[in-house]
């Protein structure tokens, strides 16, 4: 890569602004970056995507293995192209999905044998396969391939599987043969500091231009979470990117750019959406509610997305009742566009050096669900889910 | 109205090109409208609707009045503000959808009572409560409540049912209130000439501002249903605009051209867009099939719709096979840019004389369903369709 691949440009309290050069822009960091599994962020055009305010969007190589197939999107010219996405792509190495999503799946320290969970076929993934694959599609940044674990397994497996991770890391980064691409190892270690620390420092030594903090939000309590993140972020070197993978509602994002974090991703904010849960300072509110059925304003007359400019609550209420598909834009919209004010404000608030202050009065305005019934949804939608990862 | 709500501006063959002049602008005839039953035309935003070549839209008073109620949309400003569509409305009175929708429906001189097909609840609808209705909602168009009758109904049932509709369109006539909005007949008589030529009759005489043709297309073969569309269509005032109801494939729409109507509705081009069928000029293709899977190229390269100008046919193959959602708007979009292409070139081939030769190529061209499954495939879906009519 000609340029550094990420500049820190201001530390304060622990919260860090800076920015990801990649051949397809600057990305201002901390950023949140939109989750597009299939080459698609949920019901949006890439216009969208970027008008809601985002420049870097996710997608997945287990994903576009089985659907498309790799070699489609190759010949159609790479990811970017293909989803007519000009913006940064971050592909993931596809373990989470291989991991949990996969109804079957057998590892051995040379790669990892699954069934696809569309037509149980099977097949076999290595870490060399993980970056050809990576380096096909095209992505500006991609992911190691690890191994991960559940949450509740105990330490012997955990440190086992990290082990393996550390493993395939060197492989991962043997197996390159793009210069264009920044390869991220992914720091595993369950919910042991031992072995977080472990992982953290192994894959220190070996030098990515990027570390993830994988394994996490897999169920287990949130002040577990960020008991990791905290234990893990801290040792990783302050002049490399942190992406704390799969993390993603607005408070959670809060409490992780407190923790020095720089990247986020979630498919959260887009599925909750769909739901018709929507995002406000106050917290998420349901549109389904009675109390929006005639709401002759816009859900958050303070927003500025297209749906809060154009519409009122009352029709969005009427499009979700109705089971319209305008809805789910719309909800999608307004959610991102929630995401990205957020990261604004946040990395806005830490160039002054009122990222505390602003952290402080939005966790006290922003009602969050309560502990228990979030570990609950969390666990049902971690067993019930299909095609989101 | 301050101004002649129709202008004939010139006759070609039978054909026609003319204007609507309505309080949201003036549409060139002949004009198709998307439907939007629920107060959107499914997935698509108004300012979508009016990128793809459309100013006049349809909404349904059935749908309205069950979901959200007449009484919210009147409190949210009426139906333009609250779909937020500052385009030319018309609303259907909702008679076709309790006939064919609601599961009972008891019908008397008076009025009909039907259950809603969203929860049993039961309903009572009078000609003077259908234009109450639709001046509640505000469309630049409305039409009377007309009594449908089903395909196969023998002569007696069918003359009763067009006795009634045209008792029920004097009432329509006297129930209004407001100036503003034209209020049109509609012609009944099933497949039987003589009972449409004494509809059409008895109708012109009592002078509306425009005639629509109803009860056809409803599982009929395609040669009744324009035998009974030049029947009565040849019967109408010249000076008044012609509105064959629910008719809208692409070769539905030039044969209608060709025997004087100037208004067509159809939910067809969106309905079999979301099912992956795309009109080209060859005819309708499916995108799941083998053939665009890897095509690098867009579905149709001569096509200007955002669909075709962004992504290529292996995007849109991809999307439909990993059932996302965005496929569903990014085909939609493309049928109505064709529909609303074909529009334009059939004016066009209007105004310089050259219509009757358009139609020929067009249709020696465009490949259409063979008439047997088509009837099989409208027959399945008079059936089985809940939401859409």
């Amino acid at each position: 890569m000609p340029q550094k691949h990420f500049r820190l440009l201001k530390t304060s309290n622990g919260a860090r602004v800076g920015e990801l050069n990649t051949p397809h822009g600057t990305v201002p960091t901390p950023v949140f970056m939109p989750v597009g599994s299939q080459a698609t962020v949920k019901t949006l055009t890439p216009d969208e995507i970027r008008d809601a305010g985002f420049n870097m969007v996710l997608a997945n190589t287990y994903h576009l293995y089985l659907r498309p197939g790799i070699d489609v999107v190759e010949e159609m010219g790479r990811l970017h192209r293909f989803m007519a996405w000009n913006g940064a792509l971050l592909t993931d190495s596809g373990g989470y999905q291989v991991f949990s999503l996969a109804p079957l799946c057998k590892i051995t320290d040379d790669g990892v044998t699954f069934r696809s969970h569309i037509d149980g076929s099977e097949h076999f993934l290595t870490p060399e396969l993980a970056i050809q694959y990576q380096e096909s599609l095209g992505a500006d940044v991609i992911m190691v391939l690890d191994e991960c674990i559940a949450y509740g397994d105990n330490e012997e497996k955990v440190r086992k599987a990290m082990d393996r991770t550390h493993r395939w890391a060197e492989r991962c980064l043997k197996a390159r043969k793009r210069k264009d691409q920044a390869l991220y190892a992914i720091v595993q270690g369950g919910m042991f500091p031992e072995l977080r620390r472990r992982s953290a420092e192994y894959l220190t030594a070996l030098d990515f231009p990027g570390y993830a903090i994988g394994g996490l939000s897999v169920g287990e309590p949130k002040e577990t979470t960020f008991a990791m993140v905290e234990e893990t972020s801290a040792l990783l070197p302050a002049e490399k990117p942190r992406y704390l993978m799969g993390v993603g509602s607005p408070e959670d994002i809060v409490e992780g750019v407190a923790r020095g974090i720089d990247i986020f991703d979630s498919a959260l904010p887009t599925r909750v959406a769909r739901n018709g849960a929507l995002f406000t300072d106050k917290g998420r509110v349901n549109i389904r509610k009675a109390t929006y059925r005639s709401m002759d304003a816009p859900l958050d007359p303070a927003c500025d997305c297209y749906t809060c400019r154009t519409f009122s609550a009352a029709y969005l209420s009427h499009l979700f009742r109705s089971d319209e598909l305008l809805g789910l834009r719309l909800a999608t919209v307004h959610n991102l566009r929630f995401i990205a004010n957020l990261m604004g404000k946040i990395r806005d608030s830490i160039l002054d050096g009122t990222f505390s202050a602003f952290r402080k009065d939005f966790l006290s305005t922003y009602k969050t669900t309560d502990e228990k019934t979030r570990v609950e949804q969390k666990g049902k939608w971690l067993k019930g889910r299909e095609k989101e990862a």
